[in-house]
């Protein structure tokens, strides 16, 4: 079931999600670990963001739990934190290559900034 | 950093968890995918369960996040959702075998009977 994500789909909601210009968001995938550690603590810091949306789909979602994990308690420890109710998971049924009906799982974990 | 779990040490908090008696708890693990669904779905359905917890480290986070999908969404749709508040994330440092601290992540999302 993980493993059935297409590409194309994941690339569609980051697009979706990110025409609301004061959304910052950060849609986990396969490139490297900090990669993803560095796009949310830089949203924070440079960004001045006030809120990050770290989401994932699939596999991925365990990799946006470390990534959350790491960036609140190493990077930012003290100065960001899960939102409260901050935490969604969901799954949408599509249909696959193959014309079979899959359903993935995604994740959405929203950052905060401490008072 | 998330395939580094110890088997052992999932297996500790599985028992930690089972000791209060009204705690319905299913610690996600490698097993086949199905048998953690038929444990959510029987602990509501034979044991009257209000509440199930699953809870799961690492890795395995992505695979709780599908069994709850399918068994609030396939199997007991309309009659069990995730609770409000009812997902958690966070992370805990030990030492693994070479000495070195590495940090897991974990989840847990607790599911209830609907009105």
């Amino acid at each position: 079931m993980s493993d059935d994500v297409p590409q194309e789909i994941s690339e569609g909601v980051t697009k979706i999600t990110d025409t609301k210009s004061d959304n910052h968001t950060v849609f986990v995938g396969p490139k490297p670990f900090m990669n993803y550690v560095t796009g949310v603590v830089m949203q924070f810091t440079t960004q001045s963001a006030n809120e990050v949306v770290v989401k994932a789909r699939g596999r991925f979602i365990s990799r946006a739990v470390d990534i959350v994990e790491v960036a609140t308690k190493r990077f930012l420890e003290g100065q960001i934190e899960i939102a409260r109710d901050g935490i969604k998971v969901g799954s949408e049924e599509f249909e696959n290559k193959e014309g079979k009906q899959v359903r993935v799982s995604y994740i959405e974990l929203s950052l905060i900034r401490k008072n």
